[in-house]
């Protein structure tokens, strides 16, 4: 077993990290980590559980540590922090040789680090060997919430087309503004149209995941990315609605088939948290978020209503899980690629 | 005063016709029409109100009658009846010399019929004496209610620039299906990324209605439109992501200011229904439905978010209330520029 | 194995059933029946389906049948139908030797008819040797869905202490009223403080079933209960604030270590359906429909809020799953015990 | 006109204030207080506006001062300001000559400080009298938001009847927890059945304002009452599901006859902010807050399920507009009362 800690893990994607981690075959949950106002407290007293299934019970007595390498003795760190603190202390942690696999954006577009999606872009993960942290420091990330479904989707058509021109509006769910997060009076019975900073990450984050890797680091897949950000009274799952224009202008039923058809190269693999399917097509008036968000555990990503677009080619709709796929079972699944690989060193 | 009566009255477009039109300075409510099931009842039993403001006093007591021309002694009607049945009874009003503004969509696209926004194309009443019923009958139909806030806002860029692509994605409200319409178990929590042949009419009817009047009739506008439609929990205002690729390029910053200065033709011209503001510029997390589709009595329609598109050029949100802009005040607001032209005649 | 069929199998209840009873280790679903319109296309084209989770495959592709005895070679049907038709359907399998595990409300109050929940009245079972069905036929019913919870967290305290009167406001969840059930129109943002029907099953299921068996039949329990019954826009989950008047008048604390300490007879007996816990305690600001409905799989009643009543003794809020344990859940516990207790018979 | 501020200006409360001030007969507001944060700020720029309609020009622009006498140039504040502030700044205000009409928790029970609801305990305003203040000043409070629905319907019942006790379960609107307030993520689909401190304010306040004034005070009504209190996802207005136990025992009949036939003791006076009607019968599925809770300009209150219930005696519905009638518009009501008993003394 690998003993990991969790950084930020009585906010929301910890809580996200500690239920998917509930009865995990390879990462043992050690240490729980949290800011001086919690360290020293049981996790259900310095926790504000609000996941609908319950704290398992090795959690809920956990004494909650800080946020240090010195108080966890950890071989792997999943990073659920607030991107407010997450830089410094995840290069302690990397610093101090533990695997750091983390969800806060700070490192996301450095040079060396991974922005890894393990069904697209695994082979980013040679980034590591650039870093230059002590032996078992390495820093991998995972995209925004809402980059991860249109790259998901994107990858099979940039694989088979070449994607020149992509215009994504979304409808994005309440827990990806974390907790307490968006006030009721705000959203109930409306929507906002706006949500700050999110449409630039949405328009470069795919670039850089889609980029193909070269001596010098990942050249940025060359392709315009234009987003519209909404918030809708929606628990998870955050809806896209996507246009795109492809090289060679493919038909509707050309992109729908070429993602019929796509397979996972995980598949096959027993990565504990893969899903059977990485995308599904689904019929009729879906994707919807009550009703696909949880497919595949929340891993699987849901695509519906593909049509010709008579202004950029191609139009679909997507749906992912944000606090899972796009979030806590996203970098749970890249720190099972990362163990895959042998590059996580469990320490003596 | 101008007697009127509301066809489908007791419908969710025929209440708000009824709301709207309770102390209106030039039309008399003298008739509600219903289906057979309803006619002989008092309104307030053959009709669940679901206004948020009480029923007129009125209209409370008042006997529905049967949709027919025989039943009504009016100068004039508003339709509020569902498609499949409004073609031939607004058909069968205008046979009897009656006016017939409508809101149905059945006879939005014949040639000889208006599908009027007074203040973007007034002129194409001129439509009208095309039409060919006995004197005093014509059929004056309003866009759909997802049409119309797009529309105000691409009519003054089309006119300054020169729309020539518009791909849009809406988030309708609920009061847009009518009653009982959307089940709640369907939509509480949810987004439904499927609204029925609502896609098609976005793309059709701006075209006419920012089309050119010509001796042969209209002639579409030329701009290519693609619209995506979902259904949001939220009771009034459909919100807008438009992004527009217009003739010469310009900046976001152009269109911003084209938008803030542009006036509406009916300014002064004391019609009751018409906003101070048909169009306004919001600044902040707007427009937002629960705190912008009342503004102007639900006339005037809110812009915001407009930015720079590298996909298309600009882009921008819009909202605007669909049961009132978009519905009901949409056709109040044609008959009373229909009786500022002389073109209702009262029945002796 | 024992053969079972669902009776209206494509409703809200129906749909519910099949989505327990997947992977059941005692039953084998053989025949799905509907209505006339819906028999003989396979399941997925007759149901919209709208639970969470997908379709087992197994349901999928079965055609559909009549809800009629000579359509369906089952040894036991669990019955999702509308109250309209359960009534003779019902008794015409059990008339052909079925037996008709109940959903619907029909046959609730008739003498020889159990109303169950295991946990509280197993020995009501024994009403069915009144049944003068051919062998193997025979109707067993569970209670209305806001019984269910009540009657839970009164059981413990009419054993202890003796229930003289309950006053109880409920706040149910939408799927109650089945699919389409209540419009979003009248229920988003809002609170509709009538259910038909409800109150009276409130004041007189749980007399029956807290009731003593004597010789002659089910002695009613002598208590009085009133009933205030809301809609609240939550999806599942009944929330009911209780207060009771209890003999001896104890306090909110000697309830609480009651409620605590109660255990259920079914208790570690491996019925597939029992959890774990039949009722739990909550603290903070639970119960809450979000937070513990799924408790136990929804099978488990959370009660909060003990307090001193200066009305009537003591309060507290109850909350359980309205379309498991209060539904198809709770009628497939029952069958579970009919089967441990040998009622049902496999047929040849 | 009479020149007023508004003490916590920026607040919910605060902005309906100012709302209900918009074109106020007597009250001329000259000055808005907020926290040293927003104090030298333009209001537009301190406020975070989330009333439904457009703030006012007048207020847009206008400074906003720090909440102190000496700050403020008038003869009456109106405070929405927070209990953990309210009660030293009132005092200061008091002792400086203004009058204070306060929507704050921290006087209402002083023995010598009106609890006031004009239609219902309009005697109680000579408390005043005892009060020590400076000439000009002095304190008046209306109920919390719940109390004021509950006593309205109480007040006609103890006149007619006596009542004896009461058990109450409140459905509470979001908006009395003001802004932020609750998270979206706590509430979407969900009821939370714990208000902190409200069930004690709803068991002891209705007792003062159904007081009877003697030499000594106010002698608190004898009666017992007990409440549950629950959040639910509702903007505004407050539902109560109300049974009382009268002496008598009149039947609901009675009850009801007594409530449609009271008559508020203000009707005609022309006091700005009453109602026509202070109570209204509604018939059918209400009272709703969607559909009632604006009636009166959110001045009156509605009740409906007017039944006998077996446990108490009668039982029914209330339901109130909780910012307006129970909060800023109960206040602004207050006022207008003190301006016509010649109790507000303009400064000069």
């Amino acid at each position: 077993m690998i003993r990991v800690g969790i950084l930020g893990a009585t906010g929301a994607v910890g809580q996200t990290f500690v239920r998917l981690l509930d009865g995990h075959p390879t990462f043992e949950v050690v240490a729980l980590g949290a800011s001086e106002r919690s360290a020293g407290k049981p996790y259900r007293e310095a926790c504000n559980w609000t996941q609908d299934q319950p704290m398992p019970d090795w959690a809920s007595g956990e004494i909650v540590t800080a946020c240090a390498p010195e108080a966890m003795d950890v071989d792997l760190v999943f990073s659920g922090l607030d991107a407010g603190v997450a830089g410094e202390i995840e290069k302690a942690f990397a610093g101090a040789g533990v695997a750091v696999v983390s969800n806060a954006r700070n490192h996301r577009m450095d040079a060396d680090v991974p922005l890894l999606i393990p069904e697209i872009n695994p082979d980013h993960l040679a980034l590591v060997e650039r870093q230059t942290w002590p032996e078992g420091g390495m820093i991998v990330t995972n995209p925004n919430c809402s980059t991860v479904g249109l790259v998901m989707a994107l990858a099979p058509l940039h694989e088979a087309f070449g994607v020149e021109a992509v215009h994504v509006v979304t409808l994005q769910a309440l827990s990806g503004a974390g907790y307490p997060g968006v006030p009721s009076l705000d959203i109930l019975g409306n929507v906002v149209p706006y949500i700050g900073g999110e449409e630039a990450k949405m328009a470069s984050e795919p670039l850089k995941i889609l980029g193909g890797l070269s001596a010098s680091g990942v050249e940025p897949a060359e392709m315009t990315i234009s987003a519209q950000c909404t918030r809708v009274p929606v628990i998870d799952g955050h809806t896209e609605c996507v246009s795109v224009r492809l090289a060679g202008a493919p038909s509707a039923a050309e992109v729908e088939q070429v993602l019929r058809e796509w397979r996972s190269p995980l598949a096959g693999r027993g990565l504990h948290t893969a899903p059977e399917a990485a995308i599904q097509i689904v019929d009729g008036t879906g994707p919807q978020p009550r009703r696909h968000a949880s497919a595949g555990n929340g891993m699987t990503v849901s695509i519906g209503q593909i049509q010709d677009c008579p202004v950029l080619g191609v139009k679909f709709v997507v749906l992912s899980h944000n606090t899972v796929r796009g979030a806590a079972g996203g970098a749970l699944l890249n720190a099972e690629l990362m163990v895959e690989r042998g590059l996580v060193r469990q320490r003596p």
